[in-house]
This record gives C-alpha cells, sequence and structure tokens, in this order.
C-alpha cells in the first residue's frame, strides 16, 4: 500500500459530558483548566477500564471534531501578536489529525462513565484512547 | 450519524526511520528510552514544522501499525506475575487506538526530517501528529 493512501480508521469509544458548549467557552488547555465533567464510555469498552481509580491521573485521547484539518500555520494560543507558526509546534486543534491530548483527574468512576477534572474540550466531544500517565 | 458508525479517517504524515528492527526490541517505554533515529515528514506538511527547533521536546502520536486492536485486558509492561489489567489503566500499544504517545528530544532538524532520542517504536511506524510538550 502507498504510505500516502494508508488512512486507519478510528474507533470511538465514547462522548464527553460537560457543561463546555462552544470552543470560545474552553480553556486554552488542560494544564489551565480546572472544569469539571464526564467521559461516558460506551458499555463494549467496560473491561478496559478496570484499574483505573478515584485520585489517579490519566491522559485522554479526543477526536476534536470541529477543528479545521487543513491549516499548517496558526497564530500560537490564537493570539494575533504572535507570529504565526507551524502547527506542529503548538498545542493548536488544527492539525492534520485533530487529536487533542489531555491530563485529567479522576474524580470518580461508575462503571463506564468516568468525572474527571480538568477537561479543555466542549460537549459531545468523541473520546479515542485513555492512557496512564506516565 | 449514530456514534458508533463514525470512523475518522487518520492521515499518515510520515514515517519513524530507525534502527529498532522488531516490537522485541523495542524499549517498553519512552522514559527509558536513549534511542536516536528521525522523524521522516512528508514534504506537503513541511509549513506545520516551522518553528520546531534543536533542544526542544516534542510530543509524537504514532500509529501502532503492528498491534492488535481487539485485546481489552492485558499484563501490564508484558510482565506475567502482573494480573491483568484494562488497557485504558495502562500504557500497552494494544487498545482499540493503537496510538502510542511519546516525548522525544529533538536533536537536529533538517526540513522535513527531525532527528530524535527516546524513541520506543519500531522502524517504518506512521506519524500521525506532532505537538509541543506542555
Amino acid at each position: 500500500m502507498a504510505a500516502e493512501t494508508m488512512q486507519p480508521s478510528l474507533k470511538i469509544l465514547g462522548f464527553v459530558n460537560n457543561d463546555i458548549r462552544s470552543l470560545s467557552e474552553a480553556p486554552k488547555g488542560y494544564d489551565e483548566s480546572d472544569r469539571i465533567g464526564y467521559l461516558e464510555i460506551f458499555t463494549e469498552y467496560l473491561e478496559g477500564l478496570k484499574g483505573i481509580e478515584a485520585g489517579q491521573t490519566i491522559m485522554v485521547l479526543f477526536w476534536l471534531h470541529e477543528s479545521s484539518r487543513d491549516i499548517l500555520k496558526v497564530h500560537p494560543r490564537g493570539k494575533r501578536e504572535i507570529p504565526k507558526r507551524g502547527v506542529f509546534s503548538t498545542r493548536s486543534p488544527v492539525r492534520p489529525n485533530p487529536i487533542g491530548v489531555s491530563e485529567l483527574e479522576v474524580l470518580e468512576i461508575d462503571g463506564t462513565r468516568l468525572k474527571v477534572k480538568g477537561l479543555d474540550v466542549v460537549d459531545t466531544t468523541p473520546i479515542i484512547d485513555i492512557k496512564m500517565k506516565i
């Protein structure tokens, strides 16, 4: 298969449920967010959550479905006074694969529903992976 | 669109070029690797790299193309003496979306070729994103 035509498909694991309704309301990064909400994971992935406990920090990968995939240069943090840079030297949600990576504190876990703190993504954002923080 | 049928496609940005030839040779994590190699990015994404400089630490997302997508419980770090846990409570490459996240030191950058230190993935692994480390 030619490299350029290989396009792996992602599985959606679940969705964010929180009160951030628009990108303009979202914190610029998890490191400056204390927003609380839920990761609602589909039941078929329940087994994969065993071992996650309240008090842990998890790394969560989101599919930033509202972000452009065709822009390669941006003003860092959206600040027009900073010259444009390549998206790969920023944390902009705008990038060829709009994947967001956040480190979140687990407050509670109830089956497939994780209450977490530090959210910087909007309600209904798809979740594509969860890992332990190194 | 029903949640379960939404399957975003990833764009491959380039490939790893290093001397790790098999999974058994690969370090268990970037945090215990001093392996040096190259991120070879396709020319169409050159603009996105502007701003990355030697000495920086970048977060790189890989598509772990050799990993199973159908296993939800594993022995952490492959150690059989540790009871199985859910993949989302580990850093196992085995998971529904086999995305690896590494933090790598940039040693040199020459156009679309980045020499990096800390690699824990095998030669020819697809690269799907690069971000600044927070």
